[in-house]
């Protein structure tokens, strides 16, 4: 194993350190391994939180600052944080008007926010999970549907809808039809590899990829034989596409899963573009880009988002994070 | 080989397509491959021009757009572009106050930008080349030093002197000031590879890393047992620090080259800025991503600019480009 690292276990806390030292507009608690706007808690607005295991940057560290979260608490790589991390993070998030917890549906997410969210006794905290990936129904680490892509997009639109000093319930209402408007599929073609295991998470023959693959590794529908990027585009869209079924403009997010260059990444939008066209689908926004990743993965996923108008005047509001920013 | 493509020859022009479909303020013209602002050209500002070879995305085309370069020419993988691409890109550029090629000092991108200045009768053009790389003197592709990070870091620069209306010898002054106060230097753990070659451009034993590499894999100056993350910090800071000696702040820019995950590069950018702090280099601002990669090659550079007043606000002004977005 190959990695830019000094002690497999001091990994996330010392990427947290280095994440906080290059954006000063962060600050980070390492003992709880928590990330947190250094101008937070902003009074009266609605904080948002999200965490889970590292792993997959810039989510959600990256996305801590104004118009996004404001903490976010990281597990270890590919393992949930546990509940007194995300308290923390929930206390740094807390401006008197409630906190909203985004959390991934992964079993161990979903267990901690839920004690997290108990423990805060005195803050209003509503929750929302994201589960928006058509590969699988049921998974290694999730009962029901794993939460992948949209989760990049829930946090960027609800908190500018926060940014606007809307309250909990709008704030998580506006979280919940983002989720419910979003589908996500990935691939990938070669495994990623945990710090501390040392050696790739699974094994992938040099012509097979993993069709529907979760953002740890797990297993997805099925290996398949290489595809070139437009089988590619048909292979992630279609399944997205049924279930969606979009009626107005969508955004396009074609997401690399760590190793996989731009140039190839462009490419694949250049196919889901098209594809999109010819079912008469219009883009109306686009992202592309590892913004949700896997570690040191090879593959990509594509996550649509059926905008609306509130929908898309949320997404092009200022945001000022490591990970997305504009207008600011 | 797995790469997300079609056919190995489109890679290049495929991938320029998808950007161009992501990105509304972007053209591209695929016969010439270049990419191009679509409001351009802008009149009466000077033009701003830069290209080479693919892979090294989002190097150049990612990098179009307000307050950065006005056209990029994308030559096929680590291959210079011809010089009717560069002149079909300087054109795209020229609204009439002259035109600044930035060129990486690669012997075949210099005496093909050499020949677009020729050919482009009626226009006035500057040239500035980067040659930041201080790990070797010459190498496989370059008479004297190599072009890498400090062009990125130039771009944006001279790109922010160019939209206040400074004329052409004074935003080439400033590009070339952007380039005799940056240096770097950088490391690979594995190669990339180039898709119409199908295989790693070199081969690297398992517990071996190339110290000093170059952009295209070209050999560096030694290869040695991998490093932790703080040795190499070491290893990547001090020879630039031996040449910079910079006397006030710095802009400390940890670049990724493709296949190493932001997770390990703000782990290394940590240790980057505690050994800088160790020397008593003031932190002024940072860059933490893959802005000039090598295909899907695990490494990571490290790049230092001492900044002065003006270079630190040039860098702070609005830019709005694919790869670098703030203020806009």
């Amino acid at each position: 194993m190959k990695k830019l690292i000094n002690a497999p276990a001091d990994v996330v806390v010392e990427a947290l350190a280095g994440l906080a030292a290059a954006h000063p507009k962060l600050g980070v608690d390492l003992e709880h391994r928590v990330v947190y706007r250094a101008d937070g808690p902003v009074p009266g607005k609605v904080g948002l939180v999200s965490g889970g295991g590292s792993g997959h940057e810039p989510l959600h560290g990256g996305f801590v600052g104004f118009g996004m979260l404001d903490a976010a608490a990281a597990g270890e790589v590919f393992t949930s944080p546990v509940p007194d991390q995300i308290l923390a993070a929930t206390q740094r998030a807390d401006g008197g008007a409630g906190v909203l917890h985004i959390v991934k549906n992964y079993t161990g997410d979903v267990m901690n926010f839920e004690m997290a969210a108990e423990l805060a006794e005195g803050t209003e905290i509503a929750t929302v999970v994201t589960n928006d990936d058509v590969a699988v129904e049921d998974s290694l680490y999730t009962a029901g549907r794993r939460g992948v892509g949209v989760t990049v997009l829930l946090e960027k639109i609800a908190g500018a809808a926060a940014e606007e000093r809307r309250g909990l319930a709008e704030v998580a209402a506006i979280a919940q039809r983002v989720n419910d408007r979003g589908r996500s599929m990935g691939l990938a073609l070669t495994s990623g590899t945990v710090p501390a295991a040392g050696k790739p998470t699974f094994d992938l023959p040099e012509d097979r990829i993993e069709l529907g693959v979760g953002i740890h590794g797990e297993p997805g529908r099925r290996r398949i034989p290489l595809p070139s990027a437009k089988e590619a585009a048909t292979l992630l869209v279609e399944p997205v596409l049924a279930e969606l079924q979009p009626s107005e403009g969508v955004l396009a997010f074609v997401n690399g899963l760590g190793a996989t260059p731009l140039l190839e990444l462009y490419l694949l939008y250049g196919e889901v573009a098209a594809l999109l066209d010819k079912h008469g689908v219009p883009v109306v926004r686009s992202l592309v880009g590892p913004y949700i990743t896997s570690l040191d993965m090879a593959g990509a996923s594509v996550t649509l988002l059926a905008l609306d108008e509130e929908l898309l005047r949320l997404w092009d509001a200022p945001v000022d994070t490591p990970g997305l920013r504009w207008g600011a």
